[in-house]
């Protein structure tokens, strides 16, 4: 098994194997990319300078440059980098003066956005995300649209306010109507909520008017992150007619730091769920395009520093898989572009501690969630902190998405 | 009157009152920034080049830089362009040589996008227009969604697929339902139609978290520009629940390629309709923000060179106002960003002469408009040209968005 000259302990999600780009800075250093490998992350930038790694486009503060390069470059590099981390290779391993310079401790540098987002599309794939989502709002025994089945529904999402992990969530005021109320009031938020999802980073786009078949789609994907995409409920239900969410989600998104590339996440390629009805031929694809990928959702409150597992899921439970959302997104002749941040949409399995919201973790608050503190939750208050992470298990190795955070703070009232 | 030594014609939409910014190209040159100025181009980033505009800011290929340098650089621009164009200043008027360099015949060059778009959100803020939608939808005696009088709905759109004017549509692929089949069909759209909008340019942007107050979000605003939100109706209406428009919107939205300044525009600002129930505090305003800006549509199809008039409004009749647009947008702390694209929505009037689409022009085909050929249209056939103006009337002069004109191409079948 190929192994790194770093040791890298069990369970770290960043062997040799993984790989991950991001964009970094310490302080009084300005952005630079960076590969992570188990406590530290490999300064590319840096090394380009230095002549080890050929090009000019990590000389840059995201990963746009270099992810527009294109697949067979991506590999390229994936297969430089593994060579010079590998601890059958001295270049680096026994350059004590270089491995200072390039090899930084995580636990010292800043994460940044990874990539420059154009456009960021959420798409709503998980079956059992909107039969909850039917059943609590409309009716359980029809709680899917008629479209559901048909093609993977989305809606664009707000680029501007997506930040990376660790960024605070301020708690959004907005308009809402309370149910026995006659008229909409506005205030802060009564009921916050998260959404555990995936996303895609764009690797490739495509010309307006010209749709990217099914089986190609995943060509034009260069990797994926963890998003939270967090919800104001009470702002959603009030404004979401008949255009959709706006104001209840583009307060904020967050996203993990680290891209995963589609490379290091192909031994976990499986199928999905069957597809019945079968999706139109635009649709239609017999490559497994579903992923094997482990994802935890995590609740610490201010007034407890446990962990509380709150939804312990699989990637693979969604219906929709990413071939079939860019088929459909392109379908009409959409152009995607390098840096696009598409989203999976809220990944919840059968089971109710695999929900991927509070909304159906708590089903709208009737059941709320009991702590380790004995504190009860029906939605977030301020001073709670999401984390959310995602693994896939390798032989001897694991693949992790490392984490994606964010602490509610209290509204701002003036 | 203040008065160009460049001859501009009565009803030109560039008299020196006016000054839209655009980024235009000559064969063989690439992308400037100028102002139009009747039948001509002011190259200001050779002027800029010259000196005799300070600053670097028009060295680029966008108007993002210079929009950001704020309000009280736009007002030092405009009023340097204004001296260097007035019939009284030889500076420009006398040096043949500069005149020849800088001063380029429109009919010679060709627009591109004026800004770089980060994000473009959509409005719905004609209380006709949703009106008329949900009485053709829904329920013609009770139109209005419950929320619509209580805050201005919007979603967001596509920023990638925003082109400028006379870039040509191309008819769209896209799943549908039609009403009496069993299931859903894949194929080109049997229903295209087009949007009168207005959109506003983000002059100043704000944090994460920092919500715009009602009375100074106009501040936020740079300039204005006409668009036309092609919209394939079929597609739209099966895939909208619950999430909105998506594929039924995003293949296109064209822009015009002049942005005319909040500065021009200033002396025809009047109040707005009365608005009951009043709007909440945080969307309440004293101030009109409301603009006397007369619009029109014109169909042109390619069986007949004839100009049809087939929709003559006012923007003035819009519900919602841009200041409220812009408070709503940003009161959950939601950030714009310098160059994004706010749309107003199709701008329809009490008259069914002056609805902003082909849906209510002819109450969903139900009265196909008859043009000047003998044609009739319920939607948009292939070669059909929307071509949509605006103009306000000054005391002498008119201030005009010249136009945005697209044509509809075939769909591409693979």
């Amino acid at each position: 098994m190929l192994r790194s000259f770093i040791e890298v302990g069990d369970g770290c999600h960043f062997p040799i194997q993984n790989l991950p780009y991001g964009v970094f800075s310490q302080p009084d250093t300005s952005h630079r990319i960076g590969v992570a490998i188990g406590e530290f992350v490999l300064d590319l930038t840096t090394l380009q300078q230095k002549g080890l790694i050929e090009g000019t486009y990590f000389q840059s503060s995201n990963l746009n440059t270099f992810i527009s390069t294109g697949k067979s470059e991506w590999s390229r590099v994936r297969q430089r980098v593994q060579h010079l981390l590998n601890r059958e290779n001295p270049t680096l391993r026994d350059n004590s003066e270089l491995r200072t310079l390039v090899l930084v401790p995580r636990d010292r540098i800043k994460m940044h956005l990874p990539v420059e987002i154009g456009d960021y599309t959420d798409f709503y794939s998980s079956r059992e995300h909107a039969s909850n989502v039917g059943a609590i709002f409309r009716d359980p025994q029809n709680p899917l649209l008629p479209n559901w089945l048909h093609l993977p529904v989305a809606y664009h999402g707000r680029a501007s306010s997506v930040v990376v992990s660790g960024t605070s969530i301020r708690r959004p005021l907005g308009q809402s109507k309370p149910d026995n109320a006659p008229l909409p009031i506005f205030g802060p938020s009564r009921f916050l909520d998260f959404e555990l999802e995936v996303g895609y980073i764009v690797g490739k786009g495509n010309n307006l008017g010209d749709p990217i078949p099914v089986d190609s789609a995943a060509e034009h994907i260069f990797g994926m992150v963890l998003v939270n995409d967090w919800s104001a409920r009470d702002i959603q239900s009030w404004e979401y007619v008949p255009l959709g969410p706006f104001l209840g989600k583009n307060f904020g998104t967050s996203i993990s730091p680290w891209v995963v590339t589609m490379e290091a996440l192909e031994e976990f390629r499986i199928p999905g769920p069957i597809q019945d009805p079968p999706p139109l031929p635009y649709l239609s694809s017999q490559l497994p395009w579903s992923y094997n990928l482990n994802l935890e959702v995590y609740l610490t409150t201010n007034t407890s520093q446990e962990k509380n597992l709150i939804s312990k899921g699989n990637f693979s439970s969604m219906y929709w898989n990413l071939s079939q959302q860019v088929a459909h997104h392109t379908s009409n002749g959409c152009n995607l572009r390098v840096g696009d941040l598409l989203a999976s949409g809220t990944i919840s399995g059968k089971d109710p501690d695999s929900y991927g919201s509070m909304l159906e973790l708590t089903w709208r608050g009737a059941k709320p969630l009991r702590l380790k503190s004995g504190e009860e939750r029906s939605s977030l208050l301020d001073g709670d902190t999401v984390s959310m992470t995602g693994y896939s298990l390798g032989t001897g190795y694991t693949i992790g998405f490392g984490e994606v955070t964010g602490t509610i703070e209290p509204a701002k009232i003036r």
